[in-house]
């Protein structure tokens, strides 16, 4: 292929999300978090998404018990914590306390819904799938909790408030200009207003 | 819980990557393109990623006979065309002439290269299964195309150069600014560079 190379496989779908998972009951077994960028959503209905996560970490243990997490969006100015969740493990540390971040069980999962982050997904685990390093965790979304100041006059998710970020080659990016909305491509352009 | 308010379950992970997945083997069954927000990486070794699509639509019986789809990671100035080839069907036209778009066999799999995007992924699928709406497709990443401008001098992937596009809640996005890169939270601050 002309002004091509190629690379041998490897993981480069780009941009993808990245998560804080939180998991425990806050009862007898601790409340942790795990970032995860290997998530994704993978059906409309029943609402469902994926993370994958490695057998030796030590959330994996956890959502193994208690079959319930939570996945939760970070702002921007959360990215310090979410790039520290990442890469400290649990078994050594309150990575809530480290981060200064709070936990409230939800309303359908006893797993944490993290306070500071503005969209949470309460999780219901259905199958996990061992695919080589990492697991499959196939898991219907049961609830949304949403910060309410994302929520405009109209009632609708005003999602650009909540100032996500992206994950993209190993790097964490915020989202730029609004290119348009699905559909937009074949929407025929309004005509003149005609006031009556 | 406090300045929260919860909705019923439903696909809110973002942002997520929004693809063109390409199909058919060029020869008789023709190429087609179809756009997939439904998408996530799912394994690092072997590198393999999720895309999920409903049965109805066309590429679906195209995939469960090739057994082969390219990911085609579209720029922010091929957004109108993304959008484009996730509302009309290649039942009804042949998406590359309508888009303008062009199409190579990739190295590893007969399926479609899209030339004008600046990366792509060779996928090889492994399982299929049936979700509900969507059936999830879970591929090996048997290669990767790269349009050679995207490499620097150290012959390293330069991901901003490639523009990519970004989905949030219905919209399309460009990426923003750069945060850190993945372990910037526990590096040492480099000190004073010592000249000898």
């Amino acid at each position: 292929m002309k002004n091509k190379i190629v690379w041998p496989g490897s993981t480069q779908l780009a941009p993808i999300p990245v998560v804080l998972v939180g998991c425990g009951n806050g009862d007898d077994i601790p409340y942790n978090l795990i970032t995860v960028a290997w998530a994704g959503t993978v059906c409309s209905d029943p609402a469902m998404l994926s993370v994958s996560i490695r057998p030796e970490r030590h959330s994996y243990g956890i959502m193994m018990k208690t079959r319930e997490f939570t996945v939760n969006l970070p702002s921007r100015k959360l990215a310090r914590s979410v790039d520290f969740c990442g890469v400290v493990s649990g078994r050594d540390c309150d990575k809530f306390a480290k981060c200064g971040l709070h936990a409230e069980k939800g309303t359908e999962v006893t797993a944490p819904v993290v306070l500071e982050c503005p969209i949470t997904l309460e999780c219901k685990l259905k199958e996990t799938i061992a695919l080589g390093t990492h697991t499959m965790f196939l898991a219907e979304i049961c609830a949304i909790d949403l910060d309410s100041r994302l929520i405009d006059d109209k009632g609708r998710l005003d999602i650009e408030r909540a100032d996500l970020l992206a994950y993209a080659h190993g790097h964490y990016y915020g989202l730029g200009e609004c290119i348009g909305h699905f559909g937009y491509s074949v929407r025929k352009k309004p005509g003149p207003v005609v006031r009556k």
